[in-house]
């Protein structure tokens, strides 16, 4: 029986891939109403190349869009860009609608709960904060606390660790494949996949080398596992 | 008759000192909630420390108190901190009551307008689009945009030449007696003080030397001088 779950936070605990995708939408959608020269799909084309070569935590993704295309950055609109970004991230920031529940659940059952994520430390504390469901947690680990990224094993073996739980008594539930799962299997635990589409290749690996990852497909199936 | 209107942001179009006041201490109440070891006056006496050391637009002012009472930086205290201190602060971010009739009534009576403001380009002009307020105005110049602060006459000199009119048709509208009103006496424009107590040296002053300085209680009466 485990006796410690591990969470994986951004699509795992809440939908952030949709939050995020529709505030950029918007935020670009109101840029263009005042004053940007491009279309939605054009606009949205441009920042998610920007984000891709400067990563999703750098913070002046709107000031390089409209350096590219007036040529000097444009403040308005870079503030109108954030403004709305802001508002429509908070307005959207849930959990997914079965979060809580599972952690209640979870909890109940008397496992330790802990987060283990690649980001931000304050950013992704915040994200907890907002949610509120940081008073589950026992402990919570960032990449950027720790200097090593899921699936680096270091970042699961301190958690395991501070937490001062053996690995085989421990499983980690995220939602991709190579960081979350195949991370927490090489760090020695289990792995619950959860809102992942897998390739094929990644099932025939898992069935092939008969690794300990199971695969859900709501976060309160959880419940019939732990 | 005056051709151009320039306006100060903070404390002139909006209660800027107030709403951070409110922020910080509802802030630091649910720090305290969380774990802060301090009463809610003497968490808030350290924070207003640490802000006049470090500049209010320093963005890492809880991380620095939770260091100075702990010894290291505390992640849940300041990601609490940060979310309720945003939250209160875009709850309670609105103009003064008269702001928008007053700038409606300026514009309609064909003055061009502008913002002269100290502080950090798209802060400030965050502060415009969220108030709803920017379409108002045809020139917003930052000290950070031009390297220099008020009351240094370079920032009133620039923003005069770009808005094409001359310092002897054009009216500083502001709430600080050095930064707003001598600064842009010294430019050759006139200056109405606004939600400004003037002190009896600053009134002797402007009596004295016959500045071309009006008081007004209301954003509103400049109604009645415009």
């Amino acid at each position: 029986m485990f006796k410690s779950v591990f969470f994986d936070i951004d699509d795992t605990l809440l939908n952030t891939s949709v939050f995020a995708k529709t505030a950029r939408r918007v935020a670009l959608n109101m840029m263009i109403d005042a004053g940007l020269p491009l279309t939605s799909d054009d606009a949205y084309h441009q920042l998610r190349e920007i984000i891709k070569e400067k990563g999703s935590n750098y913070d002046k993704h709107f000031n390089i869009l409209t350096k590219n295309v007036f040529g000097e950055e444009k403040p308005l609109l870079i503030a109108v860009g954030m403004v709305n970004y802001h508002n429509v991230k908070f307005a959207l920031l849930q959990p997914f609608p079965d979060t809580v529940s599972t952690l209640i659940h979870v909890k109940s059952k008397g496992y330790k709960l802990g987060v283990i994520s690649n980001g931000l430390t304050i950013k992704q504390w915040e994200k907890l904060v907002r949610l509120g469901i940081h008073p589950f947690f026992d402990q919570v680990l960032t990449s950027e606390e720790i200097g090593y990224e899921k699936p680096h094993p270091k970042i699961f073996e301190e958690s395991l660790s501070r937490m001062g739980c053996k690995p085989e008594k421990s499983v980690m539930i995220g939602n991709k494949f190579e960081a979350d799962a195949l991370g927490a299997v090489n760090a020695g635990m289990s792995a619950i996949l959860f809102n992942c589409d897998l390739t094929s290749e990644e099932k025939k690996m898992i069935s092939d080398e008969k690794l300990d990852i199971e695969v859900i497909s709501q976060l309160k199936d959880l419940e019939d596992i732990l």
